[in-house]
């Protein structure tokens, strides 16, 4: 499985790396990590990653979309979204951590669909596509080829929850083992929703 | 604070990358990347990461080495650990992930003092150093300006138990609320040791 991870400057570091480290531990997995235009990207927490710049996604790959400060100028640079909108359509699923859902968002793919994001950035990342059903209590949601998660580390619940729809429970809790990860599992409990005064609104509808 | 971050081919991403995602959040955090050499290095997970090759570290600084694939070489390369010894030296803290408590060790450093490690290659580390007193029951153990952490994720419980220590138990709450992360805060309380068939032996001692 051919899996692609999008990368920004001032992305943030775990909503990447997180997800990276299991994605990696599934069978046959191979990770590309690309940029709009290829060579060197900087996260947030001040480190370069070296990225290639494909013309294409092979086919039934899977597309991860950090999020991060930089997805505040990205969501407004339409030639950055119209790619976005092109990468996502060769995808078989898209997996998006924090406001790296804004992104998504963006491009009009989640119109009519429930999709989460960071609680810190939920106001700004609800104004950037109103056509979403955004789920203010989650941890992380699914709607069709469409991952979305809450805030930095939920991008790691998120993904071990990916994995156990590809290759069942036993195969994502044996990751969690491997790397001492308490794995919180399930989707629809958000334990930092209230803090940021998201109530049950939206939630499970 | 200045936290010198050391990378070497095949690093174990999540190792490394959890901990840089709290560390940057702590007051005048700098953080600097760094190899024996510099330039790209590559991690387990197959990405490049750009680094510096510092002649010294700055004083009071932090030296934080992550675990992985790459240690099983660097334990018995003794240039490295020579050159590690120095790091170690120079930093106020050292704070290392799974197997990299097996190179901190190696240097000679922990003799003597509580450490732990990844409960899956325990015996391995165990052996690099027999002078240590390992610890096989523990998210992560503290002695002087030594924190040694289990496996992977361990890491990023650690690092908050490293801040707390720092800056107080709020600050470090404050991180965990800012990147939705649910920090297991107890040191000693440990949930995989008994997966691996480590019991109460050495624990709490």
């Amino acid at each position: 499985m051919n899996i692609y991870c999008l990368l920004f400057d001032d992305y943030e570091t775990l909503d990447l790396m997180g997800p990276v480290e299991f994605l990696h531990r599934m069978p046959q997995a191979r990770l590309h990590y690309f940029s709009r235009k290829g060579g060197l990207v900087h996260s947030r927490q001040g480190f370069s990653v070296m990225t290639e710049s494909p013309a294409t996604l092979s086919e039934n790959g899977v597309l991860l979309v950090p999020g991060g400060q930089g997805t505040r100028t990205l969501a407004d640079d339409s030639d950055f979204i119209r790619h976005l909108g092109v990468w996502i359509a060769q995808s078989r699923f898209i997996l998006s951590v924090c406001t790296g859902s804004a992104l998504v968002a963006a491009t009009g793919c989640l119109d009519n669909r429930k999709a989460t994001s960071n609680k810190r950035s939920f106001e700004w990342v609800r104004q950037v596509r109103r056509n979403v059903k955004w789920q203010p209590v989650a941890r992380w949601v699914r709607d069709g080829k469409f991952y979305t998660s809450s805030g930095v580390s939920a991008g790691m619940d998120m993904t071990l929850g990916f994995i156990a729809d590809m290759y069942g429970m036993d195969s994502a809790q044996n990751i969690a083992l491997q790397t001492e990860y308490t794995w919180q599992y399930a989707p629809g409990h958000d334990d930092f929703a209230g803090y940021y005064g998201y109530g049950s609104e939206g939630s499970h509808d």
